[in-house]
């Protein structure tokens, strides 16, 4: 991919950006200013960027961790490095990047050196409305009035500058609209699969709540090789498309009658099965959940939760007993730098499905609509589409304020 | 070891056993009758059983789990086999055994054919006064009253019987005299670091609590090469003998002062040290409990429960982004008749220790005092002597009825 201008380098960038300047009320696409990166920061041209759960509610709250406005969301995006900051050496103009949430220091820290953990402790992950490492936000509106960050990524802007602890540098050469994907919840049921649950070839998967995150799952368990794929939701109109995905049997909890859900999920599965248990909303589920899996080596993965203050009730001797195991898993376990390139090189392949879970591709204008069929259900994945790399060069050229 | 006398196979044998008549009463040294072995049964003239808190509570105990009166207690035995019952392939009269709480049916579950389980499905465990297949005792006193069976051994008896499912062939060179230590809490201690937490070398590990259980743990993570071991205790007086064990730090949670006990424990270990965290008794810990281990990777054992009701609470989102694993384990996660045998051969050749936690033997007639020993707080474990193989022959005959 061919260079952006490089003489924008360390001068602010005027572009569009879709601000949310009130809680719950529809992005505008404005002109902002974007400043040039500072020590161990990248701008970043974005040339697309999916939208999913997380930027509805964010969008909507009024309160903390929510509630910074006026505020770039989008995070699930992919770009081309415009310029870097001092001190960066890992990256350079020109190079595709995925920004993550998730920080990923490459190293520095013990944590990133070992394979056992995917949480940073020398730039801990906070919901910050600001960069992580010095808490101010690189976005002004033509006045001069900040404009917040979000999940260190701001997305949803032509150019945005993202720390490099939150850079993910990809082959250049795979879809922009699928690597978008690889950054959050699509690659974080993928990866509680994958990694943190390490699902082995015939063995059994319960999945609680069939969102996309909980397809994911089911995609990252037909990638490991599963047997049988038990869905479990209360809508029964997810059926359909939890058939694509691999979701062998489904389970209504409200229609298990005088059984409790455990015992419908053991019926559905021989005696002796192995059967590892994921989930993904809580709430509805919170008093079965680490029952259904097997006793002995049955694994309980939380891959989100279903309010801020949700609280799970354990009998001491049901955990000394049971022998169950209870964990959770920010990004489904997944390390940034080390899992994205394997998950997007395996997409390349043809083993890793994400054409599936892309529903829906808009233009940037078109931002509001994605957030209505998001709200009403309808969407899985809507990519919208910031620049098209194939555009003539002329309209690459970031005007230089 | 010479085989005992195969006349009496087939016939009730008539011998001496510590009757517990009712709760919280000394133990009355009876004669009794032993039936003949049922099928996948063997009778074990029992050579030593140490004694430990699990007897004093079911002594104590006046209602459900416990309650059987009268009763045979002991479960830390090691005996002979004096003959085997019909079906019985695997064990004959002279092998050495341990009996053990914990069924494994030797491969006829798929729970006990797999290497991740430790909880037989054929003969799950439970808490019964009688045997493990057909729920009656073999003890009768001379009245020909029942007299009940205590966790599938009954090991205050000079012959018992016990299923197939619950009995371990072992060396019969090993001294019975610590290989009786390896069916309950001292083996789970060692095989919770060992197996279920597989602490690596250098690694961190704290226990919360130093009773028998959690001076095992420590003694196993010594045998897996752990950097630090952290004892939380709230009696002082147990550092000193804490510290044989090789505790290297000592924590009160009474003398954190404005602190809290996680952040005093995160004081004592360098900031990116892999902290295991291994319990054994909950209620005092709770709340603390699954905070002390490291983020990311730390794991929390429970290896025993602070009282039959108690429960722990957990915040959703705490599970979700810390990333701990919560786990338990009965018998440590140990399988008896795969790990029994390895743990003593580790005994043979000197690396694992046992002769430290044997802090007191005595003969089977004083066996009051070791009920009062531990009461008190004062012993480890007793061993009680019911039969001394290297006795004239004469004293090794049963008497038929
Ligand atoms: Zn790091
Ligand atoms: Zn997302
Ligand atoms: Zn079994
Ligand atoms: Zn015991």
């Amino acid at each position: 991919m061919e260079s952006p201008n490089p003489s924008t380098a360390g001068k602010p960038i005027r572009c569009k950006a879709a601000v949310c300047r009130k809680a719950g009320e529809p992005l505008a696409i404005e002109e902002i200013n974007v400043d040039p990166p500072r020590a161990r920061e990248a701008r970043i041209r974005v040339i697309c960027t999916s939208i999913c759960n997380t930027d509805v509610s964010f969008w909507r709250m009024t309160s903390s961790p929510g509630g910074f406005f006026p505020r770039i969301l989008g995070h699930e995006a992919v770009g081309v490095v415009e310029s870097v900051g001092e001190g960066v050496t890992e990256l350079k103009t020109g190079d595709t990047v995925v920004p993550v949430f998730l920080p990923d220091c490459g190293g520095e820290c013990a944590d990133c050196r070992s394979e056992n953990s995917n949480l940073c402790s020398k730039l801990p992950f906070k919901l910050s409305p600001g960069m992580p490492r010095d808490g101010t936000s690189r976005f002004a509106d033509l006045r001069g009035n900040v404009i917040h960050n979000f999940l260190s990524v701001s997305g949803f802007s032509e150019y945005t500058v993202v720390d490099v602890a939150h850079l993910t540098k990809v082959d250049s050469s795979a879809p922009p609209e699928r690597a978008c994907l690889l950054n959050c919840g699509i690659a974080a049921g993928v990866g509680a699969a994958w990694r943190k649950a390490n699902v082995q070839k015939g063995s059994t998967v319960a999945i609680f709540g069939l969102g996309s995150i909980g397809l994911a799952v089911a995609e990252g368990a037909r990638l490991c090789g599963a047997g049988r794929v038990i869905g479990i939701d209360a809508y029964p109109e997810k059926l359909e498309m939890a058939k694509k995905f691999g979701v062998t049997e489904f389970v209504n909890p409200v229609d298990c009658g005088d059984k409790s859900l455990s015992q419908v999920c053991h019926l559905k599965t021989p005696e002796n099965f192995e059967l590892e248990l994921l989930c993904f909303r809580f709430s509805p589920f919170l008093l079965c959940l680490t029952k259904v899996c097997y006793q002995g080596w049955g694994k309980t993965i939380v891959l989100g939760v279903g309010g801020e203050g949700s609280e799970m009730k354990l009998k001491c001797m049901d955990v000394l007993q049971s022998g169950r195991t209870l964990t959770g898993a920010l990004f489904g376990g997944l390390k940034p730098k080390t899992h994205i390139p394997i998950l997007l090189q395996r997409y390349i392949h043809k083993e890793l499905e994400l054409d599936k879970f892309v529903t829906h591709e808009m233009e940037f204008e078109d931002i509001n609509k994605a957030f209505d069929l998001l709200v009403e259900g309808k969407c899985l994945r809507c990519v919208i589409w910031l620049y098209r790399p194939d555009q003539s060069a002329a309209c690459l050229m970031p005007r230089v304020v």
